[in-house]
């Protein structure tokens, strides 16, 4: 039994968080696997999607608070290893964004700290209806200070500020509302509908879907100017793609494109 | 027959793309058209507010396809010419946001690619309850990077990579619930309620709106501290107005202002 | 009878605009008696929450027109006067900002221009169900250009321009849909519930909380990595905290945590 399960699916890749146990909590070893894991899906061209999930009661239940409580012992109080563990888990979230492939989160039960961080993280997300999603390490005086860069980048600032300083939990009904997941479903459908979601994304041009994932965060921190001409160029380059030019040839032709992809 | 007709009604102008029987894309022709008669309307004092609607049964269905595989011929295979289409677009975009007066999209039928760029750009837009949004380029192996700079300002940012990595379309309800437009209307009612509002707007002080609407988006880009510097200077220079004196005054006297403008 | 009243409830501070003749303006003394008590809060180690509530009909109609007209006597025609009155405004706005406490607006009847400002400042914001918000300066010919600076980082952009340029208002439910408050509630709710939610909030780790509400903001305005950057290095900060590691402690032993603050 290996910690993170990696099924494909024709051009779609899952990932199972395989913690259940320890509601796949991001410990060393789910960093590690996760960073191994997806470091191997950038270099994969023949994937086009990948579906993120969690085995068990739950997707994600963020940090591993016993690793980080024995890292206490070290004589600096546990100072490197923190620094190093919020490190490695800024770089896991950061491959998620910079992977050529969209990331879709397949969230159910809870998923609370860095785990709402993953899903917020993630480049859309499908939940079940009884998710719930919560940034509550203020509970126990560990304010989610960096799950909260992911957050108040997906919903409104005052909801984000309330999560982060009451450590309430918001139905995925709610989540839905404010931007943080694309839809909730029922959970007999959870499953179907992330494996929908990812076969539609999986079945376009993917240079064009990774050139779009790439230019998107790239020009969302931009000025308005710079975002503009950033992405006039990503489109020049875009036009002059072999599969591209077929694409829009047979939509003039109203027939099927014939991609080499 | 004008691919670009302008009608005034006081101060207010109405634009209405007139390429129907190409869902009034935006050709060479069009973005020619709309680039001369934004100028033109800078520069138009009289004018206080602009609409901006689309002939036949759709507002606007982006770039025109066969122009662009046309251009394909040159040597270069068509790159200095995208490159100058796509420069050319985002001109037209620039200047509808760079624009004294604010511009209202009334929206109706389908709004796709450059033409939901087009509604994102616009300061407000109404839409009919039947129309469509969608950035569908992805389809055609052209993902639709400009379009979601402006897309991607508007709503959410999985909202906003779910519709371009899927290319699906989303109805008016669910447009006004993401704040891609201020309100979805019979379509019975769509031209009263751009004409209404338009006419809300041109009813206020001319130099106050102009002074605003600047002030919005060169505001937005800043950090929070260089916002209130420079928006704080705009207010004094707006106090000092002659007519803002004098509306401040009528408030305070309980009447109607007499304005110069 | 004092502008702006102060009561302590245990570590909560309610502070009360009290001018209802004058729907609490931001009046020179009104900024000043902001200023001062903030300033003490921000020194005030017992203290983990504040309410800012208004007496009277409004909870803040904007800045005293009365008395801006009387400085616009002064030899420059009030310009000094004006960029002070500014400057005085924006520090309070930055004030509740920076202060180390969570501030919550408890708002009912109107809440416009600068008084709209002050609930987009605040961190969050409860009203009840009959309160209406506005940006209605452009009605007087002065376009709300500081407080939209506020208003337009917490409600979608095309939403913010239509309340701008129109001055339009819109009622407490729309305002809870697009994120300009945490909620509405019935009028009869509105002080419990405020009061419940500071209460929430003051119940936390206060270290932690000041933590977090610095990093909020100072998070916001960083690119996506530079995010990350900061708020790993304020993690590692909160994590070695004797409350903090108390806290994690307290939670693995599934007791409750013996804090010092």
């Amino acid at each position: 039994m290996t910690i993170l399960e990696r099924t494909d699916d024709g051009a779609v890749a899952h990932l199972r968080m395989n913690a259940p146990e320890r509601l796949n909590a991001l410990s060393d070893e789910m960093l590690a696997a996760l960073q191994v894991v997806l470091d191997q899906l950038a270099d994969d061209s023949a994937i086009r999607a990948v579906i993120l999930s969690g085995a068990g009661k739950a997707f994600c239940a963020g940090h591993d608070l016993k690793q980080m409580t024995a890292a206490r012992q070290a004589e600096d109080g546990g100072r490197a290893s923190f620094a190093d563990l919020f490190d490695r888990c800024t770089k896991v979230m950061t491959r998620i964004r910079t992977l050529p492939q969209p990331v879709i989160a397949q969230v159910h039960g809870i998923a609370t700290a860095a785990g709402c961080q993953l899903v917020a993280t993630c480049d859309m997300a499908i939940a079940d209806t009884d998710t719930r999603f919560g940034v509550n390490g203020v509970n126990i005086g560990l304010f989610c200070s960096t799950p909260m860069v992911a957050l108040s980048r997906n919903i409104a600032r005052k909801q984000a500020f309330e999560m982060l300083t009451t450590g309430q939990f918001i139905p995925a009904s709610e989540a839905e509302r404010r931007g943080l997941i694309n839809r909730a479903v029922a959970p007999e459908a959870l499953a179907e509908e992330a494996r929908a979601l990812a076969q539609t994304v999986a079945g376009k041009l993917g240079a064009a879907v990774r050139i779009g994932k790439r230019a998107f965060y790239d020009q969302l921190d931009m000025s308005l100017d710079d975002a503009y001409r950033h992405t006039g160029a990503v489109m020049v380059e875009n036009m002059l793609h072999r599969d591209t030019e077929e694409g829009i040839a047979a939509f003039i032709d109203k027939r099927s494109p014939d991609w080499q992809q």
